[in-house]
């Protein structure tokens, strides 16, 4: 049984995902695929990397591909990664998402171009990477081709990286963080997990003073929506063990007026 | 062969449905996956539970798990319940929803809680269900292990239920339905029946009264939009065997004004 | 492996999709099912007839179901076609929209009427096609069953056309195309190739005059995103071969003001 992921910002209105799927079953027909998720806002490249390394730990080694800005972030090249730890390959751009999920697996040991692959579906015009080069490619390797004879050897030092903010403490001793998610429902993920929150002085089950763009709120910090009342503003460690921010029955984004990127700060 | 299959209000924009296939894979990499939907509105938990009770004809026997809402409706408590009419055992949160599935197929024999199973995922801070508690339960179900190792036994009799809303007769003698879903496309759907409908004397192919807030509607009980003219509102018997209003080229939820639960009464 | 592939305008909101899984796996367990994809906008027959035909290249052979607008467009005909390239077989409305894939297939070789084929579903009301026909009669299909048993032979010279669009010069030798296609990124797919913007003396890299209800744009020509300045109109040939109208972080769709259908004029 060899299982192939796929992670993109297709959406799910167009028939790119189910193409890449068409190809996967022609080049192996056996292998199983599982879609981590195609709703990575378009082109976001750092929330896609954010997803790659927190959700691999939950999936069965395999070949994990990932199609995010492949043309413009990438210039053209793609690339195959195998890691240390895990039976794993990684498959993308190298445009740096590939690399916080490979470093947490501990680190490339093998890089290739596959920008060329000899087992690329070819076409006249600008080649489609996620149907054209990755899909193609996983498959190949998922049927047991050796990653060798994938594409060319890159230096694995040669990668593009991808430094994912982490939340610190700023000269006042606060925690600076900043918003990395948001999701359909408002709720908004920092770059800070319980760890940080309790190196300032927090403690679950009380308030915090979280600061927008000079305006304090006033925040409860718990496990859950059954520790804040309806209205009332929330900070809880989500389901990637981040820290997010969260209204019962509200929408965290549109109360803080916060952006993606932003920065914010939060303090006893 | 061995099919689990997944309903759950995560929508698709996220990588929980994604999280919950790779952790069914690496702990029963045989299984089958069927996604049942993921598109319940947030925390509707009576919607779920009509969708589940209607589809699981549709099913193969299996495991079937269903997410909504489980934090907060069910305290916590997660069960698997096998059922007495065929080999399928339902997993989910203990907030009523799995229930009128369970009667449809006569009823629960046997009940176990599973917030603590063995077989669960441990992590620090509150569990994520989904991913935590009924996608490794399911994968071990499915691979073979008995169900009373799933978790402690719990008296059937003392799950919560829900009661469906059932449209019936008022005193006036007239149908008093309500608004139980409404789809992307406005279309209404309500808790009666084709023979509720003729009960108090409707034909297809005829008009019928509606009463929405004391505004009534003259609306055609027909078998498809082929049986009203466009702009014309329509009553029908949708796909799921329920009487639903529709108007052909349009969206009846904003024609009629009418929201989620909310009362009509159907006349001759 | 027999594989089975899903086209629809059902959307990812309800569970229709899940249910006609649902059939096909109680139908056929062994199926492997493939979703090509259900964001066709709803009963857009033309958009899912283009769809389909570039899709199939990708697509292992197989049963290939199609739903959009089986009520309204087939009048209650359903069909299943074997076509003459390749061992596949269409199933879906008869209202045109299988031709054009069948077409680039060989044509039809065998059609038969499956509206009352024996293995569907039979309910009181109308048949819900997708779930009562469609569906186990792939799943029949695909389990080993020969196609003369699913209906009754119907001859392929009768069978519903659909002629998509196609741009041709116009008495000012002038390349007059239609608006066929807009994605979620407001991208406008033309139904021209390179070869018909070549036949008129356009080359890629330079402007290109466009004409939208008289109205003249500049458009650059190019192969991606990266040959146009950001807010500057992009001419390029998309995934499928096809031109599409985008613009670098803005929306092609609204910039331009056109609407599916619509004529547009291209000179050099």
């Amino acid at each position: 049984m060899t299982f192939i992921t796929l992670l993109s910002d297709y959406g799910s209105t167009s028939e790119f995902v189910g193409v890449m799927h068409g190809v996967i079953a022609r080049g192996c027909p056996h292998a199983r695929v599982i879609d981590i998720s195609h709703g990575i806002p378009r082109h976001a490249v750092e929330i896609a990397a954010r997803v790659l390394a927190r959700s691999l730990a939950f999936m069965p080694a395999g070949i994990h591909v990932t199609v995010v800005d492949p043309e413009v972030g990438a210039r053209g090249v793609a690339v195959a990664l195998r890691v240390e730890a895990e039976d794993r390959v990684l498959v993308g751009p190298d445009n740096g998402l590939l690399m916080p999920a490979a470093e947490r697996l501990g680190g490339v040991v093998q890089a290739l171009d596959i920008s060329r692959s000899p087992w690329r579906l070819e076409r006249a015009g600008a080649p489609f990477y996620g149907r054209d080069v990755f899909a193609p490619v996983a498959a190949r390797l998922a049927a047991g081709a050796p990653l060798e004879e994938t594409g060319t050897p890159l230096d694995p030092g040669g990668l593009r990286r991808l430094e994912l903010s982490r939340a610190h403490r700023d000269r006042d001793g606060n925690l600076l963080a900043r918003v990395v998610e948001v999701d359909r429902f408002g709720n908004v993920a920092l770059d800070a997990g319980a760890h940080d929150i309790g190196q300032i002085g927090c403690t679950f089950g009380q308030h915090v003073l979280l600061t927008v763009r000079d305006h304090p709120h006033r925040v409860v910090l718990g496990h859950g929506f059954a520790d804040a009342r309806p209205g009332e503003l929330l900070l809880y460690e989500d389901a990637s063990g981040m820290l997010a921010l969260a209204v019962t029955g509200g929408n965290a984004k549109t109360v803080l007026g916060v952006r993606l990127g932003e920065p914010v700060t939060l303090a006893p």
